[in-house]
């Protein structure tokens, strides 16, 4: 039984998490740590936790349990403050934000324009991507977990890239998500009257992740990757959907793609490529840890199209932080996490 | 041509006023207040409006045409201050709060808690509800514009409580409305992710409207009306529908009640009373100024359940001040405004 | 480990039942018939399957194992030849339909216009609501499943009307269900673009599970309980929402409710009531096993309204199977079932 | 005054024609044909039309008023035998499918699989894109109207690839579409609960709305216009949403797109393009004619990202129909079309 603290408990990222936590026959809930709700119950907050054992939400200070291990589920900026120190005291860290995500500071601080103030740790961070980073993460006691469009744009695009079958030039990932990946907001652009029955593209044409996917892709291509990254807001809760645009090199067949993702992901416990001409669709993967592929090919025009979906709470967030968790302690890394999504 | 001025012009309900009087061959818009944006453009927060000649957003200070027709579309409370100068300076004015909407000024103020300021103001207005007070409509300068719930409500159970056809007491109103009735708020409440696939009851049992309803609903009875009015708000962004249930005199028959509707709405444009046992849904009027009604008998019981469905920024708010307009202004009780729901 | 054989496997309750048994740690699946699907496999017409273990669609015919535990996921009436013969081969078998769920086949033949052509088995079922019959449940082979909008209402009528705090007359429910409710339809009226946007009420005043709910709660008051219930479909996928109104006794008190709730649920996993004044919205229940229940007094009128709230596909379907199941196979009677709400 | 017949009358987009000439001041519809509901009465099918004067839906046999304007909103294929025998008799005609919208009708057949055989009328058709061949329209007696995404991207794309600012190859039109663009369907996967809270590709890589895309901007860019199109369904009912990218040629500046927009649309009454870098959503368009048209531009990649919105309903069928109308009957180009967008 491993002791488990949150910081950061009450934000959407916060929440997913506790709820996947209460499910894990692993984890004790030790303390939850939550700025804006100090001194009231999880359950006022967020009340499908009535039914569970009640939970304090508290002040940031004062000392955790000395073996706990801490998720940090801040705003971006705020991690470069609070992880540091808790490394320093020997806790196990899985960071949530966008702090430590990327091998070169400078693109962190052009991007997010926060100067980077915990490089030594951002240094020792892993990039808690499974698929191809689980055995750093088993050794690490620091995970930066990815985010959500990242994670699904990524787990897309690295294999073709990495096998030389599409161009590292020209890409465009045309990006959709729920309004959960706005976060808990009070804020009238994200209210039910101007959000549902809407959709719009949003950030164009520089959204911070572009970033992080470009880093992360040059380094499986081995080549600088350069790509248009263009969300938009969908009106649903949960649910990214990326359908990606990439020049196919001269003479790849259908079959030459399969074969890469198999090569990579034949033994990834979440992420599921479907055959040829077969798309994923949101409702196939929300509410699971997983990520589903499926590509087709358009000979007219020389291109791949690949479909990538992911639940951003879960697989973009709270989730694939459980699945480096199980890594970081020596579980089987599919322990506790949901692996059917809901469908309906 | 009638000059109009608008004070409250980007709440939802200022705004939908001027898109309907932006249809309506007889109105020309002179000012548009908006405390929140003054110095912007109606397009710069309704980009709906771009189409549209442009529109300046002013402070409310300062003079009005002389022949300005003036709709109030401000908060509760807020009119009891706005509504008697712009009388006393001779403009005829529609209010869309509830600060004159009650005969008995003390039922207000117990129900909002406000001291009523401009009693002898209130003794002027005339409730506006056309399908009864059309005639008195006609002749006043000044008309308070019922509420969406109420006038959903009121419809659906004047005539039968004229004609004794029900019983005065135990009646229930589950009424569920659309989220624009809660106005433009930047509450965590209001937003996406809290309201999207969400039902709830709300201010139960003693929502505002209860006191207008009960009001208004003991002048048709000659009895004292003490009902039961719970809301819920619904993932739509439009519309109320009111399940009523009420006890039925003794031996009164379908015909009975087909009758009583007949007599008072055979000759209401917008209020639509559907053969016996057909019940109204909300995409039959969503997006018109109509009331539509149904009912159905369950001997059983004992009761008649109506179902009373309006499009609340349009019957229950905007629209209907526009009807009360053209029928201050000696327009057809229809001009400009839109008779046929949008269904999709 | 106990085998079991899922008949129905394709409609919405069926796959539902699907999914939470792919998470229950005391079960293996071993035949699933679709007679609409044979010979497909379970991924192909729920993608949300295919992370996990192929699953063939087969045709009924041909043996069970011996021991298979056998779940009816059938329309109504068809579950009436089925279960006869799965009860004489040895088989234990819940039934999810409306088919075993009365005492009175008298009642089931009036309202559903069916013969009952298996009363000896009839007598045997035991109504499987494990918060008042979970005694019965343990010692049986054969259960009968409650319906959703029956489960939502006896639960929060039950313990009012045994301790006599209500009257059992003139109560009216009016229920709010999610789409899902209505099954795997192709019908235009459950089209998206004919319920999205929309609300409506259905089957009034005479929908089958009046009778349902007016059959138990008469055992529980003693006395013939006549009610109106009036369902509405919601514009969402899951859950349902009941506001239920009743004259409450002389002299009660908010106390007084909060007691017989106490009385009866305290140790009941998944009923849960809110503190007096609190009421439950759907997305405190949507994803779990919970029923969860609030109330509010209201002394002008002398009526109490209850608000009660399950997920229909789980604790008004296969999650209330699951529990039963676990009941009868000596499982703890939660194993393997959501407790906590998706929330977002 | 124009007498007009439908054809087609009850599917949505027929429906969404006779809500929009009900509005008309310049029409009366004389007759309306329903091949599924002839004897019915409109209001029976779609119940908005209640409070409107009832409209018999009659058999297609028989004859039209001699000089009826004709709206033929067939699907694609039934055009082909309506249309000349209309034409043969004087009836001035609109068609609403794909089946006359090519110049090329070789390209019609291998995309739709159906033989053409009305050469000769489709000769005469005029491709009915008011902003650009609004003279034409004018003088013909038969119309071809556009589709929904056709008219979305031609709008968008045209003027930058006749003035050259664009390259014509590389393209990629990312569409999103509400559920109405799939017509009125008894189909599983257009019901709620498999739409809603869904989102998905479809029709990859070879939807037939490519081939009309591709033969209208070949003739705009004098070049041959390969392209990739693809569409995706959103979970709200009307309006489709289209990201375009495009390769810049060399030194193309911001302003040089507005021009070339300005030069193309600065009299069309519904095409409105933002200022650089402001972005269009759906909300801005959805209930009226307009198709508002946003541009960003990214010089790390050298594209161009455009957003081009429309309500599918209107400006993609019926409205744009009704402005043909107009057109082809002297009347003013907006008569009667709803200008301002409903935004809630």
């Amino acid at each position: 039984m491993v002791n488990v603290s949150i910081i950061g408990a009450t934000g959407y990222v916060g929440a997913e998490l506790l709820r996947l936590l209460s499910a894990h026959p692993g984890v004790q809930v030790n303390k939850a740590v939550s700025k804006s709700f100090a001194g009231k119950k999880l359950h006022d907050i967020y009340a499908n936790f009535l039914p569970e054992k009640e939970l304090d939400l508290q002040e940031g200070d004062g000392a955790f349990g000395a073996d706990d291990f801490v998720f940090l589920c801040l705003p971006h900026g705020q991690s470069l403050a609070a992880a540091p120190s808790l490394l320093k005291k020997g806790h196990k860290v899985i960071d949530l934000s966008g702090d430590f995500r990327y091998d070169n500071t400078d693109i962190y601080e052009k991007w997010y324009g926060i100067p980077h103030s915990a490089k030594e740790e951002n240094s020792e961070a892993v990039y808690g991507l499974p698929e191809f980073f689980s055995e750093e993460v088993k050794k690490t006691n620091f995970t930066s977990n990815p985010g959500c469009y990242t994670t699904t744009s990524i787990l897309a695009l690295a294999p073709l890239l990495r096998e030389g079958l599409v161009s590292e030039k020209g890409i465009v990932i045309d990006a959709k998500s729920g309004v959960t990946g706005a976060g808990r907001k009070e804020k009238l652009a994200f209210s039910y009257c101007e959000t549902a029955d809407n959709f719009k593209a949003y950030s164009v044409p520089m959204h911070r992740h572009t970033s992080e996917i470009e880093e992360q892709l040059s380094k499986f291509s081995g080549k600088d990757v350069c790509l248009l990254f263009t969300p938009h807001l969908l009106p649903v809760k949960r649910g990214i959907l990326a359908t990606i645009y990439a020049d196919l090199m001269e003479g790849v067949t259908p079959g030459d793609i399969a074969a890469a993702y198999e090569k990579y992901y034949a033994d990834a416990p979440f992420t599921h490529v479907l055959p040829h001409s077969k798309l994923p669709e949101l409702k196939y993967v929300v509410g699971s840890n997983n990520c589903m592929i499926g590509f087709e090919i358009s000979p007219r025009t020389g291109k791949i199209i690949v479909v990538s979906c992911t639940d951003n709470l879960i697989k973009g967030a709270a989730g694939q932080a459980v699945q480096n968790f199980n890594l970081m302690n020596g579980f089987d890394e599919t322990l506790g996490l949901p692996r059917t999504a809901w469908y309906l």
